[in-house]
């Protein structure tokens, strides 16, 4: 069962490694056999080589990622509010977004949806 | 293709009919064949029958849903953070909830999913 201190700390070090742009960390998060679905709708990656390939892209950005809210955790998945702040020589642009994490009995993550829209952006 | 605004609707609505303690105006959002699972882990209810029992045992109390963030929708689903403040004679308690939407063709809810646990409860 997964505890709420344990379903933060993966959450807090997630947030952490895309501001920082610890590839390595991410990674570390995941299991082998994970999906990543972000966002939701968009088809679905499977297995590490294909999550590694989406957050190179993502760390290459300078973001800046930013919980707003209590982690809800129930059963062995948690979802939590965020905001990812983008910068780009010419624009700032901000993504509000809640990850859906299911996480196997060793609180890594084998399933991750990213639930936002073009609705969520502000500019 | 369920838009931002349909969404929003459905949650706002949502979020009334529980302050409200309108029974029917919940039961009017959720498709026949619907389930509910709150919170997560505890068990799916299958069926008007057994929703329209669940909600009966919820509206029975004095309390106010109040949306806290953006509704972030996707694809046929959405997500959304809110919190449910309870009050009896002598405490009043605030819950911290994620929901999760499922919606059909004709935007009526197929199943949701509430993500919280003790953790997400203030007294």
């Amino acid at each position: 069962m997964l505890t709420h201190q344990a379903a933060e700390h993966i959450v807090d070090t997630y947030m952490r490694c895309l501001s920082e742009g610890d590839l390595e960390g991410i990674m570390a998060l995941y299991a082998d056999d994970a999906t990543v679905e972000d966002p939701v709708g968009s088809g679905v990656l499977a297995g590490k080589a294909a999550i590694r390939e989406f957050y190179g892209h993502t760390v290459a950005m300078d973001i800046t990622a930013e919980r707003t809210g209590a982690v809800r955790c129930a059963a062995n998945e948690m979802v939590f509010p965020f905001l990812v702040h983008a910068r780009t020589a010419d624009m700032a642009i901000t993504y509000e977004i809640i990850d859906h994490f299911v996480v196997d009995g060793e609180g890594r993550v084998v399933s991750m949806r990213a639930f936002w829209s073009e609705a969520n952006i502000r500019h």
